[in-house]
């Protein structure tokens, strides 16, 4: 079975062909990748309302996915933003996004999970994400960096000691079973890192590459896709001629 | 102490003035209203996408209301889209949406609310919204009345018919003690249901309004305003100039 | 709209002339101010029982309130002694307190926000409020000072230095976006902490008043007021009679 | 060992003899049992604010018990008025009461119970007290049977017929395992109840009775007593002296 | 990659080769599956001790495919028993479930999901597995069908017929987005299901399956396996032989 | 009354005569209590697999209690295991367990209690149970000494230390009203660690012990057992049979 997923970085990057060559070592071998990013908008998405002004563009991205006959696609953000809106315009296409494929995984893997942050101004953001898909009780704690998104490549061996310090008070002080790398250093680091905790960390790009996979295996094999009578029914294509939103999206 | 607001139908519509004239018979003698909805876009907001397509150009509309000194900006719709952006960009407006408005209202009128809803499609966008605000043990049930917003007003007596028997339901089945009208089918009806059913009836758009002149007035009088130290931390403005995002919002 | 507010100190009280002094400041020109406290009872209620034991008397001055008109009532104790009765027993006025008030804005402002106590000895009694109103997944933390509230006069200057140094550890440590003054060591000082700080702080004497006000414009303006067809149906007169029930509230 | 319990009605009353002729058949044979109900006040406790006005003598007679060297107390109304105040004040005394006494059994017979109450009215008062007691995930549900506690005895066989109805019913459509009767129709109805239905039908007054009894024998053998050096610590003695709260209660 | 999956039905059964045959038309190419069941035992698992009495069996089987160098084993009931147990004494072999596999993926597909099972006896077993899963928020509703499970074969048409209503009730009355098959009627029945209804329906079996497949492959990809550390941590060897353990499992 | 108990230490040990004195202190005059525990198998259950290899060995213990004319029984160890399947399989025997029985106390003496543990290790399993049995937000921590079962004797006053520390911590730092100890390092140690706390100290043995009597008292007098018609409904005796399933308990 041959499958097709596109990775949006749904921010404006020039990483795209870096993130194809790391997150090939990690597909099956008949899974065709692609990597794409976005043309114009922010470069990171630490604020609610840059998340917001992506999500017209990432939009248009799934739909031409779709049209190009991809199966999946994941929205490469630990925000997920967008997330439910693109499942829901998507007619065949598998959306996944690496807070839900992450944090699925860690609750198999273990009771409560750690997620390990930039800054403490995420924490809102992620943690309403935590509560939306479930896992509150499968929370042991957020831990915060105390740097910026972009301040992490300043120091990078500053900011692997914070790393490792932050993942070692969250099992020791807070209980952690697992760690999920909200935000990472390098490509790879989380075997780094995972090699010194023993214990499962969890890198959340790959966490989504390997989640999309898996829905689109669950889609082919058994036709389970999500709920499009109800939760995910996508609007009716009179509306959006009549009402000219093709233009926006 | 005088305040201007104003209310913004994130969708495109011809009913600006009639939502002013009706609007202005609850707000206070000091307050000062406009209304305003948007250039092009969706009509109504019942799916996920349609609600992010319209949070870009609602952001422009609060970054423009903070420039001409609104006090205050209601984002009139129940999915309270672009809340939590539109917070997190202004600086000194207050910006609230029926949704918050009317949950805190009714959860202070009595122990639990039933939220009455056109189709059932809407409920899991709503669900989140109650979760996140953290009303869910205040929350006794949604009552769907199985009609789409457009279809509202094909027969306004059964729709009016359809809407006292979810309320009636509500409270008798799923013990609520206050009803919120999560659709409504004619300015000030909430008051007509209100006599029939003899429990508090919350019109949201009416909630909004004055809610936001309620956080005026905190803030005026207390500096009560927004986190703007960690949550709502505005954007950084080099990031916005540098990345052109004021064309985007 | 002139608006008639009685602030009940529930407590035997020196301080009567003081509170209406310094509240005030902070109540629109509509309204007007009459502050009131107990014949006879406890000083404070860091106790159960002492809570307990003025709510006869409380409910006789509300029942007064109603009779002379008032709109609306405050029970000004942050563990809300009471509401419910005097919700309960109302009949046109208008009853809230500290707790509810400060939670519903505290929560409106930020994801998560602090309480900071005098004893830990009050916790328990508080944390029982925050899960009747709904708000623990709101509530970052509790933060006592060691102190009993009669002790907060006795060295201002470490008292502000503890209430400064227990709203930065709940801000640092626990998360939280809104700090909620649960005790206090002289009128306004939650503006100073606040300049401090650079959060919301909350006074919950403020926060109860700004309350009131705006649920008596409500009841006014929309006629919403509390479930009185069920949660809050009052006693029927018959039993009061019959029982000489008017001697005992 | 010996043990001395007075139940408390904690309403105007004629059944103090009835009540001691009743639970008598259900104390162990060391156990020693006092009646007691109001000299004035409410017959029933279906209001909140009758609720509150009795606890003050409630506290009385609980300090009369005090001294009178009785080992337990029972606050003996399904609503458990003035437990946690009389836990407080209570210096030796154990104190329960029924519906804490009941939620603790019924969870331990059966994952889920219904509470069978009078009226809809009364559901908000008891659903705060399950969620007090942390018992909302064993709630299957509460069923009302549309009469007030003084209708029960008009017409016996109908509202023993409501009874089994509602039982019925919670136990079929809501999942109800175990049955706590919030309202009974006469003494010793729960066996008869318990037969047909052939599930656990925990008598809320039989509860408490022999929880008092259990608790009574955890402090004597093994000196476990509420927490008294935090939640429960009782007011200081110089306070309730200078403040002439003994007056009071 | 090769995998190899052994799939245990913990019962006595002679459905293995049916199970083989049915199962292995969703594996992967790279996917080698063996079946096996029990030599002794129950024939089902709806009470609580059945499913006790095989996990000590059950142990041994999967020590046995440890050491036969199987990389997953599924125990193939709805129940879960013995997952905890089976993961702690793994030490390469991955380990899943039906109910785990089906939660995750359903609540991935649609924001609430209804579990259709056989009879209300079984759902206490359940829920709990729900709430430990985490996933108590994301459940609509149980729905039984009022037959045990050695009955459902008696009538295939009436079970059916059953099953149908149960899942439309679910999806009208309580919101279901996903329905969760908890007990079948034949191989593929989910198919035709799906097909009536138009929302996924999960078959347990097969999601068990295809969940093993993906976390054996981010073992193989991550080395993302079960919290070795502390959680799922092995007994020593050292006791194991000293209590001669190895006879019990 | 006399009431016959077994005490079942689910484990090979040689404390049964200990033990036997030892509670012997805390029963009722008519209760005649005997204690046993396994012929073979592990020496302490601080692994889940451990667990679950006793509990086929624990359920023909509660069998031939039964046909003993037993009144109770008791599992005595900290996990609670195979409580359900042993509620299940009784016809007339009422059986509890440490974790239920000192939870329920726990609760009833102070809002919130810390559970202090040998190691993290035990926390996932214990924090189930206490989610299980709806406790969590009764829950203030859990406190681990970081020491296995079996270390707690190599020096004892270290261990002592440690626990006095631990429990220290969790009344400070994590507001307990209430210790359970769920390890102990000699009988009797919980006393004397009370006298030190001045806070409720729960020995979990002795808490099952007279739970036990409770529940027994509660079926002799009132007929209020597990509920037989559905949850705990026993297996049926002809699959017993026919399945030789007693050979296995």
């Amino acid at each position: 079975m041959q499958r097709k997923i596109l990775y949006i970085e749904p921010v404006v990057s020039n990483m795209a062909a870096s993130w194809k060559e790391y997150l090939s070592k990690f597909i099956s071998p008949e899974t065709e990748l692609e990597v794409t990013s976005l043309p114009e908008g922010p470069r990171h998405l630490e604020y609610y309302s840059y998340g917001s002004l992506v999500v017209p563009q990432l939009l248009k991205i799934i739909r031409k996915a779709e049209r190009e006959n991809f199966d999946g696609a994941i929205i490469g953000c630990f925000y997920d933003p967008g997330l439910r809106e693109a499942r829901e315009i998507a007619e065949q296409l598998v959306v996944t996004a690496p807070a839900e494929a992450s944090m699925h995984i860690a609750s198999t893997l273990g009771q409560r999970f750690s997620i390990i942050v930039t800054e403490n101004k995420t924490v809102p953001l992620m943690r309403e994400n935590v509560i939306k898909y479930g896992f509150l009780d499968h929370l042991a704690s957020f831990r915060a960096l105390g740097m910026g998104v972009l301040e992490l490549q300043v120091d990078p061996e500053e900011t692997k000691r914070r790393i490792v310090r932050a993942a070692e008070q969250a099992i020791e002080q807070d209980g952690a079973e697992v760690i999920i790398l909200g935000c990472t250093i390098q490509f790879g680091f989380y075997q780094e890192l995972q090699g010194t905790l023993r214990v499962p960390v969890i890198d959340v790009a790959c966490a989504a590459l390997n989640y999309a996979e898996f829905l689109i295996d669950l889609k082919d094999k058994h036709g389970w896709y999500f709920n499009k009578k109800n939760e995910y029914l996508p609007p009716p294509r009179e509306e959006i001629e009549a009402w000219k939103l093709s233009e926006l999206f």
